[in-house]
C-alpha cells in the first residue's frame, strides 16, 4: 500500500484453520499464536471477540493467545471443537479474522442491564444471537443476571419463550392419529430419583390406544443431576432417535421416551444453561422460557407440570411456588398450551434409586407390581398419569387416577412399556439384577432417631461423585426414607461405584455429612407438616 | 477399598502438572484429557470449577476437556499460563484435583443478584476471592452486572473501595519530605489523546521544590485505548520501576511518572476489568471503586479528578456527571482523601496525537513551548496543574493556574521533566522527529463544512487498529479539530502504522466513517453549547 493513498480494503490476512482438540463447552474459542502477524497487527489480546470467516460462513469466537509453538503454527488459527464443527470447513481451509463488531443485540442487553424493559423484537434479536453462538460466556452471564436481578415481567417471559421456540426445530404430529391432544408431563427438576415419566408415559400410551391423544415425550440427559430421564431410559432402550424413528414409535405406540437433544428444540436454551448452571441461577423467567419453549417446539398442546416444593428442592416456599405456577399458567395460556400445574412434596427424593440403572430398576419394579416397588414413586406416577389422562375429553374429571391405577394393575402399562422399548430398540437390562457398580459401601446413621429430611442437593452430589450418570450403574440406593426410625450405625444408603476413585470421592463427602437429618424421638410436627402440606396440590382442580 | 467399609479419605488421584502455553487472560483454566481416569471418575465436564492442589498451595480453575492426545498425557493436568504461574510449582509436580466448592462469597453474590444489599464483610469476602482468582469469568460477569443493574449504594461503594485497596499493596511516603500532601491527578478516561499527566506532574514537581508536596504518579497501560500514560511515558523513559526505584525518583524530584502495574495496588480491579471491559460496562460504582482503591493504596491524600463530559465520552449528560462527581466526593471524603472534581469538555480528543509516540510528541511540544504545541492540551494541563498546586496550603486559592503557567513558561517544568526522565532512565526520543510508523495515509473529508464533533470511541478504535499502543509509533495525527472549516477532500487526519496489514485494518474502518461530523455552514449552536458548557467546571470552587 502506498502511503497517503486511501483505498478501500476488503481482505485481511489469511490464516489456515486447525481443529484444536479442546472442549470449551458452549463457547467458541479461537487460538492464535502470540507471534502471529495478525495478532500483532490488530493488537489482539486474550478474551478479545473475533469474527472468523471462511468462504460462505463465519462464526464469532473468543480469543485465547497461544505461546506454545507446538500447539499451532504462526499462521494457523485454531478452533475449539464446537467452534470448528460450527464453522464447518475442513482443516487447512483459508480463514480471515477480524475484530468482531459486538452482536447487534448487545445494545438491547445493555439497556436491560440499565433497567429498561425489553420488547419482543429485542428478545428475538438476543435469542437469535445466543442460538448462533455470538455471545461470549461473559455476555451470556450478563444476560442471565440482567433478566434475574430485575426480573423479566410476564410479557417479557412470553416473548423470550416465543423467541426461544422460534430458533428451534418444530415437531408436528398433526398427521398422526387425527387431531387429539398432544400431551406431555414435565417436572421442573431438583428432586433426586423422581423418575415418574417412565411410568406415566406407558400408562397414558396404554390409555391412548382407545383415545385420540399422543404422548411423544422428549427428555434431557443429566446436566448437573445424577440422571436424566434420557439417561435412565437408555438403560432399557435406545433413546437417540431420529425424527422419523420417533414418529414411527409414536405412530405405533401413541407414546415414546426419546432424548430431546437430537431434535434441537431450543438451541438457545442449551447455550443459556451453560452459564446459568455454573451460577446455580434458576430464575423463574428462564425456567419458564426454557421449559415452555421446548414444549412449544415439541408440539405439545396439553401439559402437566410438576413443581416440587421443599427445603432442598428448587422451590422452597409456598409463595414462590404459587408465583412460579402463575407465571407458567400465564405464558402457557398465551401460547395456547393447556396447563395443569401441580405443587408436590419435594422434601426428599422420590423412589429408592438415584442414578440411571438404580432408577430404571425402581421404574420396572413399579410397572411389574413387585412387592419391593417404591410406593412413593408409584403413587406420584399414578397421580400425574391420572391428571394427563384427564386431558382426554372422554374422561370424567377426577377419574383419571383410578383409570391410571387400573392400567398399571392390569399389566397394560407394562405391556405398553415393553412395546415402546422394542419399538425404540431394546437394550439388555435385568431389572431383578440390574448392572450396578461392582464396588459399594454403606453410609451409617450417626445417631438413633427418626429421619426428618433428606437433602436433595447433597444426595445428588454424592451420587454424581460416585460416577452417575456416566457410569450407568453408579449412584445411591436409599435404604431409609423420611419417617423411618433408625439406630446409630444402621445403613442409611448404599453407594455404588465402578471404581475405587469414584467410591472414594463419594465416600469423602457422604461421611462428612450423610444428607440425612435424623432427630431423636418421633418425627417433628414441623417436618410432618412440611411433608404433607405440599403433597400433590392440584392448582387447577 | 473394601466394599461397605467406610473410611475417611484425604487423597484423590495424583496428576502431573504441565504448563500449557495458552493465555486465557485473567481466568485460570485447567486442561484435562477426556480419557483421564479422574475426568471419568468425577464426571467432570467442560466449564466445571475445579480445585488444583499441590503441596502447600492450591488454585481454583475452570476446566477445559482435551481430546487431542498430543496436547497432554492422560495423567497430565495442564494449566493456562497465568494459572501455572499462580500455582507456582515446577512442571511435572504432583497435583491433586477435586470438584471445587464454590468460593465462600458466592452466597453473597447470589444475594446481591436477588436484590439484597451487601455488608462491608460481604464485599470484603467477595473482593478477597476475586483477587485470589477464585471467580470464573461467568461469576465475575455476574458480579459486575449485579452491582450495576441495581446500583450499589454509596456505602456499598465505599466498602467495595476499601476492600479493593485492602487486598492491594500499600505505598507509604511518610518518610520522604516531612508530611506534605501526597497529590495526584486522575482522569476517568474515555477521551483520546488527553495526555495531561505528563505535563501536570513536571509542573507540580517543579512547584514542589519549594513546597512540601509530592506527586508520585502511577499510571496504567492502555487496556482498550490506543495509549495509556505509562505507554506514552515509556517512549521517553523507563516506567517499570521497583518500589525502591520509584521512591528514589520521588525523593529526588518530588514526582514521578511510573507504571502502576508493578505495584499491584488493586489486584481485584485488574481482574474485574477483564470482564467489565468486554461488556463495555463502566458503572459509576465500579469506576469509583477502581480509581479510589488505587489512590488509597498509592497513599494519595489529595486528588484532582477530571470527568470529561461529551456525547462520545464516558459520561454523556450533565446529570450523570454530577451524580458521578457526588459519588466520588462521598467515597473520597470517607476515605480521608481531599478531592477536587472537575467536569471538563469531552466533545473531542485533547491534543493532536493519538498513540504513544504521537502523544509524547504533543507533550514535549507543550513543555518546550513550541509554536505548534496543541493549545487545548496546554490549557487543560495548566488548569489541572493549577488545581493540584492549590492543594499546597501556601498557595492562595485561585492563583494555582497562574503559578502553573509561570512554571511552564519559565522552562522550569521542562527542566523538571528532563530530570524525571533521567532519574527513571532515559529512552532515546527525538520529539522534533518522533519515530512514527513508516507507513501512513490521510483520511479525507467527504464534504465541505465545519467540523462539529470528533467521535472519541471511533477515533480510538482506528488508532488501535493502526497498531497503537503495541506499535509505539502507530496511531493518528489529527490535522483538524472541532470548529475548523474544511473542504471536501481535505485531509482530516493522518494514520501512521508500522505494517501494511495494520494500515489496512485502520483504513477500512476510517474510510467507512471517519469519526468526524462535518456540517455545512458554521458550527451549529448546539455543538457550540455542548463544547463550551462543559468546559472546565470546577465543582469545588
Amino acid at each position: 500500500m502506498t502511503p497517503s493513498d486511501p483505498r478501500p480494503t476488503g481482505s485481511a490476512t489469511t490464516l489456515s484453520v486447525r481443529r484444536v482438540g479442546i472442549d470449551t463447552w458452549r463457547e467458541n474459542v479461537a487460538y492464535l499464536r502470540r507471534d502471529c502477524p495478525v495478532v500483532r497487527a490488530e493488537g489482539f489480546q486474550a478474551l478479545a471477540k473475533v469474527e472468523v470467516a471462511a468462504t460462505g460462513t463465519s462464526i464469532l469466537a473468543v480469543l485465547n493467545v497461544v505461546d506454545d509453538p507446538q500447539l499451532l503454527g504462526p499462521c494457523d488459527l485454531g478452533l475449539s471443537e464446537e467452534a470448528f464443527a460450527r464453522l464447518a470447513v475442513t482443516e487447512g481451509a483459508a480463514v480471515h479474522i477480524a475484530h468482531a463488531e459486538p452482536p447487534a443485540s448487545i445494545g438491547a442487553l445493555r439497556r436491560r442491564i440499565g433497567g429498561q424493559r425489553l420488547s419482543a423484537a429485542d428478545l428475538k434479536a438476543i435469542v437469535a444471537d445466543i442460538a448462533a453462538r455470538r455471545y461470549s460466556k461473559i455476555e451470556l452471564a450478563a444476560f442471565v443476571v440482567a433478566t434475574s436481578q430485575i426480573a423479566l415481567d410476564r410479557d417479557e417471559v412470553l416473548w423470550l419463550t416465543q423467541a426461544m421456540a422460534a430458533v428451534g426445530h418444530r415437531l408436528d404430529w398433526g398427521d398422526i392419529d387425527g387431531g387429539g391432544p398432544i400431551v406431555d408431563k414435565h417436572c421442573i427438576g431438583g428432586l433426586a430419583g423422581n423418575r415418574t415419566s417412565m411410568i406415566v408415559v406407558p400408562i397414558v400410551a396404554a390409555h391412548a390406544a382407545r383415545a385420540g391423544l399422543l404422548m411423544p415425550k422428549t427428555s434431557s440427559r443429566a446436566i448437573t443431576s445424577p440422571a436424566g430421564t434420557a439417561d435412565t431410559m437408555e438403560c432399557l432402550a435406545r433413546v437417540e432417535l431420529s425424527l422419523e424413528q420417533m414418529r414411527a414409535v409414536v405412530h405405533a405406540q401413541h407414546g415414546c421416551l426419546a432424548w430431546g437433544g437430537r431434535a434441537a428444540l431450543s438451541p438457545a436454551d442449551d447455550v443459556l444453561i451453560s452459564v446459568s448452571r455454573p451460577l446455580s441461577l434458576d430464575s423463574p423467567a428462564l425456567m419458564v422460557a426454557s421449559i415452555l419453549s421446548k414444549k412449544l417446539a415439541a408440539g405439545a398442546t396439553h401439559l402437566v407440570l410438576d413443581i416440587p416444593l421443599g427445603p432442598t428442592a428448587k422451590v422452597r416456599t409456598r409463595a414462590d411456588a404459587d408465583r412460579l405456577a402463575a407465571l407458567f399458567d400465564y405464558v402457557g395460556g398465551q401460547l395456547g398450551i393447556t396447563l395443569a400445574t401441580l405443587i408436590t412434596d419435594g422434601s426428599q427424593p422420590i423412589g429408592r434409586g438415584i442414578g440411571p440403572a438404580l432408577e430404571a430398576r425402581d421404574v420396572m419394579q413399579v410397572l411389574h407390581r413387585h412387592p419391593a416397588a417404591p410406593a412413593d414413586l408409584r403413587d406420584k406416577s399414578l397421580m400425574l398419569a391420572g391428571r394427563v389422562i384427564e386431558f382426554d375429553p372422554a374422561v370424567t374429571p377426577g377419574s383419571g387416577a383410578a383409570r391410571a391405577r387400573a392400567l398399571l394393575d392390569s399389566g397394560a402399562a407394562l405391556v405398553k412399556m415393553e412395546a415402546i422399548i422394542d419399538a425404540q430398540g431394546r437394550h439388555p437390562f435385568d431389572w431383578r439384577a440390574p448392572p450396578l457398580g461392582a464396588l459399594s459401601m454403606t453410609i451409617p446413621a450417626d445417631r438413633d432417631g427418626v429421619v426428618q429430611a433428606i437433602d436433595n442437593e447433597r444426595i445428588a452430589r454424592i451420587a454424581r461423585l460416585a460416577g452417575a450418570p456416566k457410569a450407568r450403574g453408579a449412584g445411591i440406593d436409599l435404604l431409609h426414607k423420611v419417617g423411618d426410625a433408625v439406630q446409630r450405625g444402621a445403613a442409611l444408603y448404599r453407594i455404588h461405584a465402578a471404581s475405587d476413585a469414584e467410591l472414594d470421592f463419594a465416600a469423602q463427602v457422604a461421611l462428612r455429612d450423610s444428607a440425612y437429618r435424623i432427630e431423636s424421638g418421633a418425627m417433628t410436627p414441623d417436618a410432618h407438616a412440611a411433608a404433607s402440606a405440599a403433597d400433590s396440590v392440584d392448582r387447577n382442580n
